[in-house]
């Protein structure tokens, strides 16, 4: 378990996102328990039939009745925020917001609180506090919402010192064109779910209630493949075709490469940074590239993500390899090994997502978490940006980098360690 | 079954969008087979497990299997196209394109053969004929692909006088404020799956494969709810939180409601018409309206969309019904009852879809089939325009009509009842 790690009462955790199965709703299960091991994300998912169920918070008489893959929570309170260890969800919606002229510490607590509440809320399956579509919570979906800062909120709260040294946009790189609708931002929430519907409401609810405070600068919508239609565990496949994410670090194995351990200023203890890169994708003249191309700039095979020296997709590379005329299997240039350097810290955890806003303007919605951005990404990025393959398709067109805070434990509000210090 | 209703030895129908598990696949399931009934738009569905499935056109070795909600396959052909009778997939792209100057009728062929040959292909699971990502079409997740004209394919075709007399733009409503942007074109794509990579996937190699003959004008994006997450048989609720679709008809039980029966130019038997209007929610201003003006501007109940003058969804409503003080109980404003004429030939197949295109952008996809425009549609609209309480807060701003072809029988391309005639 690596994201929210407590359950309430009621919502699940993790490894077990549709919560504990009480006697009154195993009744409703029709011949037997069924169970999909692995459906969601790993874990074990209780299968209900198609009698309406009534969930706690849901009007009894609802006509929409979540089914198995909806009912789904993920926990929202705990160390760490959910939305970043959580396994992907099928959508993700990112939305950027700037705060509003004399926002101050005092107006960016009672937005915590009151994002604090609702994303307990919605996450649960029930409707935000001043939720004018509360029948639009009743599905979950394994909903996340997490909530992370900009520089500006620590201007804005008079806490300009404790923010990290890495909060900063990054450095200018070659290959970047990057634009100013799509980059930057004093606030981010990343809404994720299973269901469309649910990411759409979930975003609608917290970015009213943050109108008096902020504003939306950029928002980004991302998705993978719909939940069941894949087998689970199965790497997702980008916009580009590749196998996506097979060398991504398992944040359970190596927490210290997301999370922070300790931090000397206290308050960022179980938080992290977040980086996000809209990186365009030049699809029509990716098409001019046969197989063996594509296969050489990224350094794995199209059909399965196996390595070029390798037969399964998660064989280890052999980098040192040689073809028959001396020159490295793997491209010197490959994308699979220039984002490698030889230092094990110089590793973060991807969580992208594809987009599709029309012909001509698809993409990948490049998610980041690391302890540390100038540590962790910024070696990696440096050598991407020197030579990669990949480059002559791909173009970052915005960028942004934000402080992931801590979970909100029982009772607290989120970066309640920060703006209450 | 209404769409698409014969099936190769390799798609499924609609009525087992699985297709028929032989003793192969059969072999692949885990823990025994089990079989959720209707999980799929009422539908038996082959529940696996999580070994790769080899499906045909499925590199064996792909890491990508297709999971239950992934494998489920719809016919493509058949005396009517897919994707009007199908049971709503939960994501739907609607391609408007524009001919390109000097398309003739031979080249219209040339274009319906090409897509034909995909849409099969990719219906089916299988990759484009010139599928520059084939491992991108391994899931079809009951993907459909539906081809309508526009007036300029007549004319292109020389056969302006075989267009059906209700194929021109709507007559302007008092209500409409159309833009350009999302109005009108020649010909229209409309692809819907369970799966959006699947969707994007479709549409790219579909709008590529047209790109000697025809340009894109207009995209639109809509969805629904994720497969599995709201209970079998649930209606679905759109970005207004209203429950919609309960009185819609059953094109099945009144299919010449739908379909053309036979047509005086012939061609047409088989076929249909659609009317796309994307009509913007003002959700702000919906927000400050309480549950009873909701319920009241709609003539149903929020939580479960049962008529005011009822106890269930999908009970008649008592249009006469009278309250207390000798007021309709269902307003005489009411969307529900100013939608409904006393003619029982006055209806239509909607199968609408939400839109969130970012805050203050939500709508409705509004997607209607027709046997003839003007005798089904246009009385209903044009009462709509005259009153609906709900005009306060919708506002139509694109508009746009097209003829669906017949389906493509065996060896047959789409239109070609039309283009050979």
């Amino acid at each position: 378990m690596t994201g929210g790690s407590t359950s309430s009462g009621r919502a699940g955790t993790e490894d077990d996102p549709a919560g504990a199965p009480g006697p009154s709703r195993r009744g409703f299960l029709r011949g037997g328990a069924t169970f999909l091991g692995g459906a969601l994300g790993g874990a074990a998912v209780t299968l209900g039939g198609t009698a309406a169920w009534g969930a706690a918070g849901t009007p009894s008489d609802a006509v929409q009745a979540p089914d198995q893959a909806g009912r789904a929570t993920v926990a929202f309170r705990g160390p760490r925020q959910p939305g970043v260890g959580t396994t992907p969800q099928a959508f993700a919606t990112l939305v950027a917001l700037d705060l509003a002229p004399g926002t101050d510490r005092e107006a960016l607590v009672r937005l915590m609180r009151v994002w604090t509440d609702d994303a307990e809320r919605l996450m649960a399956g029930r409707p935000g506090l001043a939720d004018s579509e509360p029948e639009l919570a009743a599905v979950p979906a394994r909903l996340t919402v997490t909530v992370a800062y900009g520089p500006a909120v620590f201007a804005a709260a008079g806490l300009a010192a404790r923010a990290p040294s890495w909060l900063r946009p990054l450095p200018p790189f070659g290959v970047d064109r990057l634009e100013e609708a799509w980059s930057g931002g004093d606030l981010l929430l990343q809404v994720c779910a299973d269901d469309p519907v649910t990411v759409s409401h979930a975003v609608r609810v917290l970015v009213k209630q943050a109108r008096t405070f902020a504003r939306p600068r950029w928002l980004q919508r991302g998705f993978r493949n719909s939940p069941g239609t894949v087998a689970p565990g199965t790497t997702w496949r980008n916009p580009m075709g590749q196998v996506d994410g097979t060398g991504n670090i398992d944040p359970a194995a190596e927490p210290h490469l997301v999370w922070h351990q300790d931090d000397a200023s206290g308050w960022l203890a179980g938080g992290t940074s977040v980086v996000v890169r809209r990186i365009a994708m030049d699809l029509d003249g990716w098409d001019e590239v046969d197989r063996a191309g594509r296969e050489n700039t990224i350094g794995r095979r199209l059909s399965d993500g196996a390595p070029l020296t390798g037969d399964h997709e998660h064989d280890e590379p052999d980098l040192a390899a040689k073809g028959p005329h001396g020159f490295g299997v793997i491209d010197a240039a490959a994308h699979l090994r220039r984002s490698r350097t030889g230092d094990p810290g110089e590793r973060f955890l991807r969580r992208p997502y594809g987009y599709d806003d029309g012909p001509g303007d698809t993409g990948l919605l490049f998610v980041t978490y690391q302890a540390d951005v100038d540590r962790q990404f910024l070696p990696v990025q440096r050598r991407l940006d020197e030579l990669d393959l990949l480059n002559a398709w791909t173009t970052p067109v915005g960028s942004a980098v934000f402080a992931v805070p801590p979970g909100a434990g029982p009772g607290e509000y989120l970066g309640q360690a920060l703006l209450a210090g």
